[in-house]
């Protein structure tokens, strides 16, 4: 188990075509709608999907061509573990994104909350389900002193 | 794009030698203390991890040798899409839980909340930020009726 192989299963489009326009967290852009296009193949595994308003996408971080081991977040002017940021640039170079799905047609689901470039390769949709992640008492490490309040942080709708 | 190549970063260690004995949900089994060991050279990764009380792990389901477009989960007794269910069987094979970080240790990190098989290939972790991670007002198609009342269905702690 040296290496494993993944294919894209369709494609995302969003209306970002450089990082710079991409916001910060999908969720505090939720005016957007973006789309993902599955391939004919797997169209018949979204059945049931649309009984869901909310789901991960994983994908492929395509424009990312190094690995970081520590690096400094936006917000942030000290590094961290890359396994404790969500910078693109990892190994594996995974995403991880939750988007509010609005509709579901044929091969296309179309959603809002997309942070990813447009073109991004689609890895795989799993239901977002608040029974099983919505944990609480948690703790958020660096994060927590942006958010203090509950308040979004100035600047973070947009990198 | 037509493929990828991923690797392990390192390996997760759990009780479970048998999928039968892998609990439905590993939020529902919060006793049970696992851990991961990171590859060496991905070690300082993990700094200011400690800060952040639960974690998104992804990883490789290694021991599922097909894919399932259409598949029926626990609790149910009709199929659903693979992209509404959690199914190990999948296109790509990657699995995602959320866990309670409880100590890092060099390059070890102990957790609850597992829900995969002794010696699978982690490949990546992420932060959970509940800023970010819990949505509100949300519908979880087919899992709602098994959840009322925010009551655990009997037979989910252990499949």
């Amino acid at each position: 188990m040296n290496h494993f192989t993944i294919h894209p299963i369709g494609i995302i489009h969003t209306p970002y075509k450089e990082n710079k326009e991409i916001p910060i967290q999908g969720r505090f852009n939720n005016e957007v709608v973006s789309y993902l296009e599955i391939k004919k193949i797997y169209q018949e595994g979204l059945t049931d999907l649309d009984g869901f308003s909310h789901a991960y996408l994983l994908f492929y971080f395509h424009e990312s061509k190094k690995v970081t081991i520590v690096g400094t977040p936006y917000l942030e002017s000290i590094p961290h573990g890359i396994f404790a940021i969500r910078s693109p640039h990892r190994p594996n170079h995974i995403g991880l994104s939750i988007v509010n799905i609005k509709d579901i047609k044929g091969n296309r689901v179309y959603f809002t909350g997309a942070d990813m470039l447009d073109g991004t390769p689609l890895l795989d949709i799993k239901p977002y389900v608040s029974f099983f992640d919505q944990v609480g008492e948690e703790n958020t490490g660096w994060l927590e002193k942006h958010f203090k309040n509950g308040a979004i942080p100035r600047g973070v709708i947009h990198k």
